[in-house]
Formats: C-alpha cells, sequence, structure tokens
C-alpha cells in the first residue's frame, strides 16, 4: 500500500501597498478552487500571504505596522479563505504576520486540516535582517525589528487518514537555508516540510553581488539538499514577482525525498504546482542512508549548540 | 588584495586487486606531476587512496586486512608521493587506512603541507555500512565492522601564506552527506573543504532503487548546499570507475561559496580538475546570509545533540 498525499504550491504573484484584503483573498481563492479542482487535498500558500512584504520598509510608528498583522487566526479578515478551503475539503499552510492579545509581533504560519482544524502553528525562528535600518539603502530588510524571535521550535505533526496520516512539518522564508532547522523536523520523523517565501531578487544588503538568477538558484538548492539529507517530501512556496518597485524571485518548487525536483513553477505571478506525493518513498532514505539512530554522532556535534557565531581555528 | 589558492582535484579511476602499491602511486605521482605543473598548490586525492574500497568483501580474518592499512603516514611504502609532492613544493590531501601503534582501525585523511608537514589528521565520523555482513548482498559495506568511529572531531587548520592563510577542513565520503559535520567545520571559519570518497554506483544496501546517476546526483547535491550554507569552497574527489565489479561513481567536483560548480570530471577514469579558488569569496556569506553570530538561534537546536534518532511527532 503507498500513501499518496496531492499537494498544491500556491505561488502567488506580488501584493502591492494598494491591493486590498479582498482583491488578495480572491486570487488566494482562486488558487484554492484551482487546487481542489485537481483533487489536491494540501495547499501551501506563501510566507506573510495576505500583504506586502512590509519588511522592506522602516516604519516609525509601531501603529503602521498593524495592518499587516492578524490579531487571531482565523478572524473576518481572512476567513473566507478558511471557508472556501473547508467546504472543497482542502487543508493549507498559509504565512501570516500574527499580532498575540499581549502586543507581540511574529512570522507565523499555520496548518489547517481540511476540515478547518488548526493543527500547527509555527513563528519564525530564523529572522532575517537587522534591527535597524542600514544607510544608503534603497530596501531595508527590518524582520529583526518587526517580528520577535520564534518560540515554538519547530514543530511536527503526524496527521489522519484524511491526509494519509502524513508527519508535516513547518518552515518559513530564511529558514530554508538552515540545515539545523530541517534536522529538527528530520528527526521527528518528518514526511512534508512545508515552506513560504518572500526572498528578494536583489541581495538584500545592498551591492551588487547576487542576481535574481543566482539567488533562486540558492533558494532552490537548499531544499533540494535538504529534503534528500531528511529523507522528506518538500513544498517551497514564493511571493513573487515586483511589489511596488522591489523584485521578489519566484522558483517555486516540490522536492521529492532524493532531492529532486517534481514541478517547478515557470513564472513570478499566481502559479499552482501539483504533485502526488507518495509519503512511503520517505522510507528508503530513512532506513539506509539516512537511519539516523545507526549513523549519527551526536558526541560530535556539540559546537552546533554550544556556540552561536564561529570560532578561529588554529594556525599550523 | 584577494587570497587565491590554485587547487586541484585528482580524481582516481579504480585501484583492483591486482594493482601493486608501485602501480597505484605512480598514477598518484602523475596526476600531482600534472597539478603542479598547472601551478596548483594543494592537490585533493580521494578516500582509501592507495587501495581498493575494501570494505565491500567480508574478510573473516582480521590478519587479511592489513595489507590495506598504514603503520604510520608517512611510510616507505607511500614515501615516493610525500616527496615528490615536496620536490613540486605543492601540498595534498589523501584518504588512507590507518592503523595505529595499538592495533585501531580509522578511515583517515591527512593534510600534508607544501614542504611535507602533516598540518591536521582526521579520522572519518560518519562511518557508513553494517558491523556484520549482509545475506545474500554481492558487495557487502563493512565500514562499521573494519573501521573504528573517528575520535579527533572535525578539525580545521589556519595555514600560512604559503597557502594564502586558506582555513581547511576535511570530511571523508559519508560526511558529506550529514550537515552537522559541515556546520562544526564552519563554526571554524572553514574557506575550503576537502573531501576524498569511494561511492557506490549501485544502492549498498541492496535492490535497485538507486542508479549511479541518481547517486552521483546526490554526491553533487550535499557537496553543493553544504558548501552555500557555509560559505565555503569545497573540493571533492572520487575514487571512479570499476574495482574488481564493483562499479564506483566518479563526479568529483569544485564547488564555490555560492554552490556553484566551477569544475567536474567528466570521466570514471584519473581525470585532474583545477581552479583558482579565490578565498574572500567565502566573506560575503559569511558576513550576510551566513552571518553565524547574528542568525542562529542553538537554543532550538537542542535534539541535534540530545537525540541520535528520530522520535515519532505528536499526532493530532
Amino acid at each position: 500500500m503507498t500513501r499518496i498525499l496531492r499537494i498544491a504550491g500556491a505561488q502567488m504573484g506580488p501584493n502591492t501597498l494598494q491591493d486590498t484584503r479582498e482583491q488578495v483573498l480572491a486570487r488566494m481563492i482562486r488558487l484554492l478552487d484551482d487546487a481542489a479542482e485537481q483533487g489536491a487535498q494540501l495547499v501551501v500558500f506563501p510566507e506573510l500571504a495576505f500583504t506586502t512584504f512590509f519588511p522592506r520598509w522602516y516604519q516609525e510608528r509601531e501603529s503602521d505596522l498593524l495592518r499587516y498583522f492578524e490579531p487571531s487566526m482565523p478572524n473576518p479578515n481572512v476567513q473566507p479563505l478558511f471557508d472556501r478551503a473547508r467546504e472543497h475539503n482542502v487543508g493549507f499552510y498559509v504565512g501570516y504576520g500574527e499580532l498575540t492579545p499581549e502586543g507581540h509581533r511574529y512570522n507565523s504560519a499555520v496548518l489547517v486540516s481540511p476540515t478547518g482544524e488548526l493543527l500547527s502553528k509555527y513563528r519564525k525562528i530564523h529572522l532575517p535582517g537587522t534591527s535597524e535600518p542600514k544607510p544608503g539603502l534603497r530596501y531595508q530588510q527590518l524582520e529583526k525589528r518587526y517580528f520577535r524571535y520564534g518560540d515554538l521550535g519547530f514543530p511536527v505533526v503526524r496527521t489522519r487518514p484524511q491526509w494519509s496520516n502524513a508527519a508535516i512539518g513547518m518552515l518559513i522564508c530564511n529558514d530554508r537555508r538552515w540545515p539545523e532547522g530541517w534536522r529538527v523536523l528530520g528527526l521527528q520523523n518528518v514526511e512534508l516540510v512545508c515552506i513560504g517565501y518572500n526572498s528578494a531578487a536583489y541581495d538584500p544588503g545592498g551591492g551588487d553581488g547576487e542576481s535574481a538568477e543566482l539567488r533562486t538558484f540558492h533558494s532552490t538548492l537548499v531544499v533540494q539538499a535538504n529534503a534528500y539529507m531528511n529523507a522528506t517530501w518538500a513544498v517551497s512556496v514564493a511571493k513573487a514577482g515586483n511589489e511596488d518597485g522591489a523584485g521578489l524571485i519566484g522558483g517555486s518548487v516540490i522536492v521529492d525525498p532524493n532531492g529532486q525536483i517534481r514541478a517547478q513553477a515557470s513564472t513570478l505571478g499566481d502559479e499552482l504546482l501539483v504533485v502526488d506525493a507518495d509519503l512511503d518513498l520517505c522510507l528508503h532514505g530513512r532506513q539506509r542512508m539516512f537511519d539516523f539512530a545507526a549513523h549519527r554522532r551526536p558526541q560530535w556535534y556539540g559546537p552546533l549548540v554550544e556556540q552561536v557565531g564561529a570560532i578561529e581555528p588554529p594556525s599550523v
């Protein structure tokens, strides 16, 4: 018996500052309808899917940030997406700006079952960028200013037969470049990693050292390799295109446990990828090359948790 | 000022059981001569470069293993390689079977300076395969039987101006698939990771789930991604081809800190790759995306060292 989960990556084109929430939701619902029509059981939307990627702008007043955040999930501003998904009996992953009752902000994602239950929540741990605006940059990367670091670890949940009992984990954007997060998921038998991202098409630190092509290559490479090294499927989904002058890469992919690309976006707009993921394909890697119990040697991994930054090696 | 190190990957074709040590050394010296003629300063040879990949065979008597091991490094059986390298003022990495004075066996590699000093030694930590022969397999993978697990950690050394002050680390074969080892190197500011390998062209666990093409893809993918995620150059070098009926993949590569391939072997035989590695290319990643001190969150990496195997996630 094979365990097939039909998964969809719902890449989104840009959300500009002028777009209303209704316009954005209408596009997301259209992607959801398309996915349901194609029989998808799980749809992965991008990071901060409901708004533009606002950390690129410095906002002096905290109150100016509130428009980008959801005070609860769901809430009336996103309810139509939740309702339509339940009608279709389709679940989803979606990224959003989370505002807690205590007024704390996180870059978060939720996993919602086909019957509308919140199965799991993740708050982004690897926040890139800076806390203070960098002088001279046309676009900032202020995630460290606008969000608290995630405090929920790297969760995986074992789902029910309606999702083929898939073990599903979540990452957000920059997390996909950090093998530590992937490994925490792998150490929980993850079979499908859902990732949404907003990645600049230019070097966010300034300079012209990284083209959109190179940055798309990086994005794809890390998903392929970390999926392989953890014997898991991965769906990595962009918000892409030109948001008020600032470019975002596309390159959404669905990758199998061999690290091979099964589907890849070809546009910078709204675009759906659908793949039948055989979850039992994870077993080959997990029982052989990446049989962690047989082959990992944690007694030599101490520096990974004992130090944060690099330490200069001895001279010889 | 850029810091250029001209590095060479010296892929080797098969060493069969019939090959004498003199024949193998002659091929290695020919590769070394070619590298020196092209101005290379550091030559990377494969894992267990002096012999066939003997862990594929079950040897009942320990004494039958001795022919594959070096009782010291250097020793008269390898001295001609060391002598020629010093004549050329070229340093090298070479993998070999290490037999200690206490009679312990390791799968080891040494880094030798252009003036013939042993700068660093590494003993393979991620030993693949099994301790006991698996019934019914034409070729075994008995590294866990024939070698002790490495006990020297993952060393990096900061070299002198004759090697552009490169910070050089070592891995061996299967280690390249384990991001934990790469990260320990990255946390020591590594700028060049040297890797030798012998990787079967068939699925060593039996079955036909993995073709030579897929296994070469895996080999290349993990080097590209781990080089990128640690902002380092990498030279990954095969012993390739048909050793007494058992196939080994080729696919040796030199990869830059963006994860891009700068040179790649096209044969399964003796073949030299030469690249001018600008070590300062590591700075871009190290100071931005992979500024570990700014972005790592070790408080969430605990499972990497607190558990060996995977633990089932909660059901929802």
